[in-house]
């Protein structure tokens, strides 16, 4: 590969042991290809040698997708970092894996383009993970997830052959849909080293609301009201009262007691139709009992209320550093039900249980908040966890609506799938990684139920 | 199965031997379902007689998946055609395979919600045949493809096993995208019983424009004007000359002289931002050069022009019944220099290339067009239509964009797929159908390249 690629001294091999997930990794060396040459040689020689190799984008995952437990090689893509081509004729961006996504959507917005797909941690994650990961995020209701955004890939099987699926055609039927095989597929049957990646008009304005409500499903039941009334908003998150108390704690205020639930909306279009729509938010919110609505009034207004909903998960990790996240989703119909249903989970196992994000599309971010210092607190966590799980499984939801399955998951991922479906994933591993060497044991049913 | 499904009379077989494409089919037998429980004693049958079966829904496939060229079964799914829930909380639908996809369309948005995809056989072909091709149509560009609005599916895999991928959650990325998988796989590894859909709210107004070009590729630039002025609209549909004047002959009209291209544009959104974008369209348009724009002032006048536009295929039928379809797509930049290739390489062996279709995704039908009572006259459109899947292949481009591969487009899927590709899908295949029985010959590279 190349000597000034790889690093195998304690200090940095620590330094990338752990993602976001904090479980903790050894990895037996680490490897930072700068173009996708290195990555072939990397898997040829894994292949002959039948060494293990973890692809890693930022570290972000939540599930432990992008660590090395059991001594394998890390493969951290993120040198691999150019913009290739954003074309506005073509309407793509063609980007190697490392590129962080808010760094993308920064550059193709100034040329009047918009790529939509927006995970919490854009500033943070790169394109390669989105895409690894099947990333969804806060706009997923109106303009879809990554998934619905990757139009071609060039990607390296194990044993060191390059795959090339896809293109630049915005539609194509040609074949199997390996494109969306390997989206969401965590790094199990290729390593991604380049995407074409679809981009639309930038929508020309775009406009901000807040409400709040005085009881904890108000939030729910103006998400319904609003998208009865027929705006399909970009972005619609609610934030339960613990989550509220904690933003409020994170800037040094107290939440006021008749807050007990919110809604944050984002409309885009033209001037007219958010105008309109935003209007038309606000009048279903009242109807639906918001206590107060207040519409940004300035570009820094709003810009705070969103950078306030994308630092809520840190705020929570620095009150909480040891919070276990779930990111659940259920039918749309049933999501207040559930969210009563998980925390009365919690409070049997005296977790408290947080519900924030994306009331679209009924994927919330349930976090479990313990002191790790309290005897029992692990099995306490785990044992509401898997309650959660099931009340979702019962609901017909899934365990995880953006986040993936890493080692996590594999539990609730074994009890989700039915046995012809978890039958094909093993096939379908075996079929592209038949040494198992491509980020082993992760995003997989567990072997003794397959 | 039960006899009151099967049917082997050469007269009922003789109406079920084509499909759209005409390419004639000897089927041994007709099995019409009623119920999943048929078609899982069917394929438990078939796979312990070792008997191929295709599957087919309207048979309005233009490249021959739903024939039986083998003496296979065919299993026309169309008698399963209940609507079983459509969900106004948790926006979905849940469809058997058989209801007609324009059915469908208008029971969701008499409650006020959307199915958004749309080919253009909508009234005549079904979800479980929209589903199995990957279907696109004419709101393609703005809000995607039936690939983007499959939630789940129930299907019954050869050998009678039941497959349930996906469900009502509107985010999932738990395990491998087996949905997306089934997506477009034309029949050949599972057979579709039921599926969720995602509904989305209807959009309250729309509007629609007609405007004419001077030049042949007058409609081209203006989609691009239009575009680069950060309008999205939902449907952006070119005519060349030659569609022009088989539009107006099917009325018994003459085509003006200084009409040489057409567009056709509808937006749609809240009631304001409908007449900002159909202005701000109409502006970007005379701007490209554009010899007249007009508004449609009623519903009647645009559901007019969008009939007009839905009739093409048949009207092309009519006037050469001989004429073969390819659905090329390419990067969209590089859409008119494509078409004039294109049309050039008919020229060449004496065939007539139209060209009309979905200017937004570069996703055009092209058209060739020869009596075949002239001597020679396969063999040149057989030449024409390997040079034209040259031109689209060297331009990075795809074979079809929706009509999927089926029998005629093998060979340019073979030439289209790298190695690589090429042999995972015949592993995929494998791993579904082990024994090859299910619509077989179909939808796959051909064996000799493999």
């Amino acid at each position: 590969v190349g000597e000034e690629c790889v690093f195998d001294d304690p200090a940095t091999l620590r330094a990338y042991a752990q993602d976001a997930s904090r479980l903790a990794g050894r990895p037996a060396a680490l490897v930072r290809p700068r173009r996708e040459e290195e990555v072939v040689r990397l898997l040829r020689f894994a292949q002959q040698a039948r060494v293990a190799v973890v692809p890693r984008g930022a570290g972000t995952s939540p599930t432990g997708s992008a660590t090395a437990p059991s001594g394998e090689v890390l493969l951290d893509l993120s040198r691999m970092r150019r913009i290739l081509d954003i074309s506005t004729t073509d309407l793509v961006a063609e980007v190697e894996p490392g590129v962080l996504t808010g760094e993308l959507q920064e550059r193709v917005e100034a040329l009047g383009l918009f790529y939509p797909p927006d995970p919490a941690s854009s500033r943070t994650s790169t394109i390669g993970g989105n895409i690894a990961t099947g990333a969804g995020g806060l706009r997923g209701f109106k303009y879809g997830v990554t998934r619905d955004y990757v139009l071609g890939l060039r990607a390296v099987l194990m044993g060191g052959e390059i795959l090339e699926v896809g293109g630049r055609a915005l539609k194509d039927v040609v074949g199997y849909d390996l494109v969306r095989l390997l989206v969401g597929s965590e790094g199990t049957l290729a390593v991604i080293t380049r995407a074409v990646l679809r981009l639309i008009p930038l929508p020309p304005a775009r406009a901000t609301l807040l409400a709040t409500f005085p009881t904890p499903l108000g939030a729910f039941l103006g998400a319904d009201r609003l998208l009865a009334s027929r705006v399909l908003p970009r972005a619609l998150e609610s934030l339960d009262r613990d989550v509220i108390e904690i933003v409020a704690a994170a800037r040094g205020l107290e939440a006021r007691p008749e807050e007990q639930s919110r809604l944050l909306v984002e409309c885009d279009g033209t001037r007219a139709s958010v105008e309109e729509e935003i209007a038309a938010a606000a009048q279903a919110l009242r109807e639906a009992g918001a206590a107060l609505v207040r519409i940004a009034s300035s570009p820094g207004e709003a810009q705070e209320l969103w950078q306030e909903r994308r630092s809520i998960s840190s705020s929570i990790l620095r009150l909480f550093p040891a919070k276990r996240s779930e990111d659940v989703g259920v039918p749309r119909g049933q999501l207040a039900e559930a969210v009563e249903e998980m925390k009365a989970a919690g409070r049997r196992h005296g977790i408290r249980v947080l519900a924030y994000g994306h009331a679209g599309d009924a994927n919330l971010h349930c976090n479990l908040l313990f002191d790790p210092a309290w005897p029992g607190a692990e099995e306490a966590v785990l044992a509401a966890a898997q309650e959660i799980h099931a009340i979702v499984r019962r609901r017909g939801g899934t365990a995880s609506g953006e986040h993936g399955v890493g080692l996590k998951k594999r539990a609730a991922m074994t009890a989700m799938l039915p046995p012809a479906s978890r039958r094909l994933h093993f096939g379908l591993k075996r079929l592209f990684d038949p040494h198992n060497l491509l980020n082993p044991g992760k995003a997989l049913p567990l072997e003794e139920a397959g």
